[in-house]
């Protein structure tokens, strides 16, 4: 059977909390999809295996033939050696070292099988099937626990000498900032990872003098700090919670520098955002852009859009599907 | 007479204070050389006469035929619009708008005229006769009153979607520090160009005490603070003076920070840094070399070169030249 018979690309989506996978149709439907939590997956038997079963389930679930699957795609958090196809390093999930994931797959499935970093998988999805379409240059950043980026040049991911370009959860915004985990200092995911945006609402309800008590924040919570999250720091704004609101503007202001910043850089067509803490809207996309018109350099920041990615839920899905696809078409 | 014939290519270099032309061999020699003051060519139509006059002198001078000559390059400080061939801005040189020098200079000179940004051209200079060689992927800096910037990807300067990638001087190391130029805050050009090194060593000569007494900086400048230049405190701390020696670490310190984010995001093979202030040598290298590599991820800071550009001097008209080889040989 020839490739342009091969219609349909399973994806697999490796998150912090849940693994998911789906098989993808050509224009990027989800046909079938199934999820599991990430701690079963903690050594690469255990996702060998739980995976050999579940495409059995997804192949059987839509009556599509193994024949008709073109070949796997993986997204994995952390940092992956693309081209031999080996998870280096998974973030959050320790026991993973040096694994070389895309020739286990492969044989362990019969379907071939390319791994990559799970920005860069997001940004193939966006680029042949969501905000992407129609453009060769641009970048993307997911938002959530970290921040992942991926850089797209003449329709390509952008991978540099090794393999490893597109941190722009890394981009210093203030080399005396706090400490981040990366070494370095006053890194864009110091302020605008998930835990850091709840703590910078935190310190503001401590800090303001009878904050506590005018915010719905707490009420939100139940009264319970821990249950504080980007999401619901995102529906105080919606309520506008004054606190909710600053701590979005600021993370905006945050996002909108290093936007500028990559602007003057690359200059790229446009941005996608994605990932969980994109999801509160127009409350951080307002200040984002409002930064980046104010900042970027030739006025470049006001005919540089911004972007929200389209994939919602299953851009993991879909990404890691697609690039298989673009790995297979491109040999 | 075909392309292979034409072995020579005409180079121009407008610098802040020199213009520089001369004609360039294949192999990146330079066969002939003249420059004149800056100040000679504040109105375009200036430029042009005093070009034609100087292309027939260069001309005589190195008895080569105008039908041996392939193309003129020119490396234009400010926003070059290059697939149109047009100066939109030159920094420093007020009278230059929307200038459409290339079609200007190719018929007033017979020879066909391209133009980009000086960063760009010195980094096609380094690419194929300098530092650069054998590289596809690297990011070279001009360290001078400005900070200019070039991205070389895939053998080629990347320009991004509207021409005005690179500009790696205005990459933010503090959202919180001075004011730059650009109009955001705390861009690396705003620590490490000329007059803020100067400004450094200034500010701990007056606020040290006895700094003044112990340093040879005031000694080296005969005692005129407006006669501190880098050049000078590169002197001051070759003979080991402290402040100077301070400067330069500091300097470094930014412009490594500036190296780390740039390999988190694009992962270049390796880095040049040429322009005046590169000069300082090892005192500004070192503390560059050790500061990327404590803050670069994945290790890749260590095994990131930091190369010194090799063309010196002529850099600019070699590197102008070259451009014009390299527009001709791709259409």
């Amino acid at each position: 059977m020839g490739p342009s018979r091969r219609r349909y690309y399973l994806g697999i989506d490796i998150g912090a909390t849940w693994v998911k996978m789906g098989i993808v149709g050509h224009r990027g439907f989800l046909r079938a999809k199934e999820e599991f939590d990430t701690r079963e997956i903690r050594s690469p038997r255990q996702f060998l295996s739980r995976t050999q079963e579940t495409i059995e389930g997804l192949l059987k679930a839509s009556s599509i033939e193994r024949a008709a699957v073109g070949g796997t795609g993986v997204g994995a958090p952390g940092w992956v050696d693309y081209s031999n196809g080996i998870v280096r390093e998974l973030t959050n999930i320790p026991k993973w070292h040096d694994v070389p994931l895309a020739d286990q797959l492969t044989r362990a499935t019969g379907l071939q099988t390319f791994v990559d970093n799970d920005a860069n998988v997001m940004a193939v999805g966006e680029l042949i099937h969501g905000a992407g379409r129609g453009h060769v240059n641009f970048i993307c950043l997911t938002l959530g626990t970290g921040v992942g980026g991926a850089i797209i040049i003449n329709g390509k991911i952008y991978r540099g000498a090794r393999g490893l370009a597109g941190e722009i959860g890394h981009m210093v915004l203030d080399h005396n900032g706090p400490r981040c985990a990366c070494g370095a200092n006053g890194c864009l995911e110091r302020y605008v990872g998930n835990r850091f945006i709840v703590a910078n609402a935190v310190r503001r309800l401590e800090e303001g003098r009878g904050a506590r008590r005018r915010s719905t924040i707490l009420k939100l919570a139940n009264h319970d700090v821990n249950a504080i999250t980007p999401k619901l720091l995102a529906e105080a704004a919606a309520q506008g919670d004054a606190i909710a609101r600053e701590v979005w503007r600021e993370t905006g202001q945050y996002i909108g520098t290093a936007l500028a910043v990559l602007v003057n850089l690359l200059n790229p067509e446009c941005f996608i955002i994605g990932g969980g803490v994109a999801k509160a809207g127009h409350v951080l996309f307002d200040p984002i852009r409002k930064t980046l018109a104010r900042l970027a350099m030739n006025k470049l920041g006001r005919v540089t859009p911004v972007r929200e990615a389209q994939l919602g839920e299953d851009a993991g899905i879909v990404g890691a599907a697609t690039f298989a696809r673009t790995c297979t078409e491109t040999g």
